[in-house]
């Protein structure tokens, strides 16, 4: 791990030791230079980097446990939630998930060099668009120790360096899992600053992440709960690919097949409720509320979802409470529905587009029509007809892994894989043209 | 122009009348509402608005050089360089060409919903990767009052709402012009706000465009010299698509056909020597210096160009004087290159990582391995063998128009035109498949 930037590896439990802001760029010059090199690195270099990186992942499981004991000792004696130790905590089996996920990246295609477009000029010229690397992306994250593995490992298979952040409550985890992967640039004989940890729990860091680090990151990516992500889209002075919340809409329309709309809603809603593609939203067509309403919040409340409808639902069922404005802004993360009836498939775009995030809907019809017109008017990166929205996922996409989920309009949009990690050029070959 | 902000047409020559932050915020507000309605507009509306602009170009070409003749007339009282007046000044061919310009937009084919991937899934869904707009696009332009017409063209066509902001010496040309493509929407039933004009002389306006209208910006444009794109690069919270400069270079390797070289070199930069593409520097392997050399610079000075060349190359002609330091990052935009000896391929990549804007690069070869390497490891958003620099340029391409040339790594790069104007999203078809 020669660039983790301090050889050894000093208990930091809650010495807050600050990375010099001149060291942050010399680490940021360090990532640039090494991005150089992946680029240019034949896919079978990365991938015997990523798979001498699984290895040692296994390897140093038990130093990695260690670390990762030491951090979870500290954040329960803080007294933190189990959520959040349950996130943080490390076992064998989640050890062994990591090490086959980074061989799983190392078996995906490799996404530089792809010939995007060819196309031939009546001069003769040939035209190629193909993809190249991104150049150096910036990772923040919360205390996911798993992500120090994924991501670094993402962003390799792509030609790209990487420089990691991850929570402070981690630190010790994230420093021994980036030592394996650093071993595994090493044995492939790439330069360990591609993938860079920022070794401190000093939020200033993230500070200087944010601005760039003097030209050295050209993207960043957070990975987090809601806070982390609206501060990096509010103060990065780079582009960002995130999504801020999954305000995720099912609207069941008048031709919908109830017990098609019934199982598609329940594994929207209820699959697992903490996803951000999980449905926080149903809206119901006017036209079909005598029919499917209530057998939809019934099915929803005997499954343990708590419902807050408008007034219509209400009435389907006493167990349902007010909806307030709020609610359809809501992202609960948990087993709460909000209910509201809408005038066909135009109010259910307005709706959507009044109080969506731009993320995941889904419409339930029979009528193509409909389906067409939802699929081409919600301006959500992903928009799905007859089939449950927690297919918001990379791995659902084919694509492998992914860094995470894009609403923005810019570069990456919807599930981000490694081929959404990288950019293109233009090669041209002729055979002495020129312009006239 | 019923969106011009201001009905009427006062004359503004040195009023410096400015638009309260208000009055810019609604009207980024006003461009955000268009931009969702000509998302949605089939192609033929758009083109409809295209073809009805082009005819309220040639409508009004009286009006549009009467108020190009008080610009001008204003520019000139102030002394302004020939150069500029130059591109400001319209005439009966210059508004032609406009016309002409926007109707060969119009016939290109749309972007939008050009599906760029589909792929099934083992769980039998269908997943599209399909065109979409990008949303709202600042331009900011110098006093080329053409850009008006071009800009608002190619973002429409691409479904985006247009924010205009040209050259204060150009105001009533631009105003003029902006009523035409406004009098196009309104014919074609799209709201006029879908090409907004920041009709003010006031540079605070600038400012304010950078910092994105309060979210209403999805991304900037700049069109100008290198002074504006620092401006915009350097300020911009939002993203931008631009070239700072184009300090291109040809690369003559040993294996080079000399007359193939000395015709590619003399058009990369004589051609037109203030072009992005025009080449800036050229790059003499060593190993053909003694057959290479001399034959090339010469053909360079006989043709009026000047040479500043390294030691050796200054001994190969006495109207060779020195280059510096300064010479390798020279843009010179003018009869200027600078030239030096550089000892195989992987020399002139390494001159041109440190030295070059990643912008236009070609090499000349008849070695196919060098053409590979040189093809591969150059990280320009155009790299070209055996062709001169100076297509880069969009038309050239087969784009049609481009709205410039960007050599950032994150969207866009190389020539942008319609199709890079565009971002996407994913439909999903299914059958009511759930997720496990």
């Amino acid at each position: 791990m020669s660039h983790a930037f301090r050889q050894d590896s000093p208990a930091v439990g809650n010495d807050a030791e600050a990375l010099s802001s001149d060291a942050l760029l010399a680490l940021g010059r360090a990532a640039r230079q090494a991005a150089r090199a992946v680029a240019l690195a034949p896919s079978e270099v990365k991938n015997r980097a990523l798979r001498a990186a699984a290895a040692a992942i296994r390897d140093r499981c038990a130093a990695i446990l260690e670390a990762n004991q030491l951090d979870v000792a500290d954040a329960r004696a803080r007294g933190t939630a189990a959520a959040f130790l349950d996130r943080l905590t490390l076992d064998p089996a989640r050890v062994e998930a990591m090490a086959r996920g980074v061989e799983e990246i190392a078996d995906l295609p490799d996404p530089v060099g792809r010939v995007l477009a060819r196309f031939e000029r009546p001069n003769g010229l040939i035209i190629e668009r193909v993809a190249t690397p991104l150049g150096v992306i910036g990772v923040i994250y919360e205390s996911r120790p798993n992500v120090t593995a994924d991501a670094g490992a993402l962003c390799l298979k792509a030609g790209n360096a990487a420089i990691l952040r991850g929570g402070s409550e981690s630190l010790r985890s994230s420093r021994a899992i980036h030592g394996a992967l650093a071993a595994g640039l090493v044995a492939a004989g790439l330069p360990p600053a591609a993938i860079s940890l920022v070794d401190t729990p000093d939020r200033a860091a993230v500070g200087a992440m944010l601005a760039g680090l003097d030209g050295a990151i050209d993207v960043i990516v957070p990975r987090g709960g809601k806070s982390l992500v609206a501060r990096v889209q509010s103060e990065a002075r780079v582009p960002v690919f995130a999504h801020l919340e999954g305000i995720v809409h099912v609207f069941v329309h008048r031709d919908a097949d109830l017990d098609m709309a019934k199982k598609i809603l329940l594994n929207a809603k209820m699959r697992r409720t903490g996803i951000c593609g999980a449905a926080e939203t149903l809206l119901v067509d006017k036209a079909c509320v005598a029919s499917h309403l209530a057998p939809l919040i019934q099915a929803l409340l005997d499954s343990g979802c708590a419902v807050h409808g408008d007034a219509v639902t209400q009435a389907a069922d006493a167990r349902v409470t007010p909806a307030t404005e709020e609610d359809w802004r809501a992202e609960y993360l948990d087993a709460i529905i909000a209910v509201r009836v809408v005038d066909g498939v135009g109010a259910a775009i307005e709706h959507i587009a009044r109080y969506g995030s731009a993320h995941t809907e889904s419409i339930v019809t029979q009528d193509a029509e409909a389906a067409r017109r939802f699929l081409d008017e919600v301006d959500s990166a992903i928009v799905l007809h007859n089939a449950s929205t927690q297919f918001a996922d990379g791995g659902e996409f084919g694509f492998g892994a992914e860094i995470g989920i894009a609403t923005g309009r810019m570069h990456a949009r919807g599930p981000v894989g490694v081929e959404q990690l990288t950019s293109f050029k233009y090669r041209v070959y002729g055979a002495g043209q020129v312009r006239g």
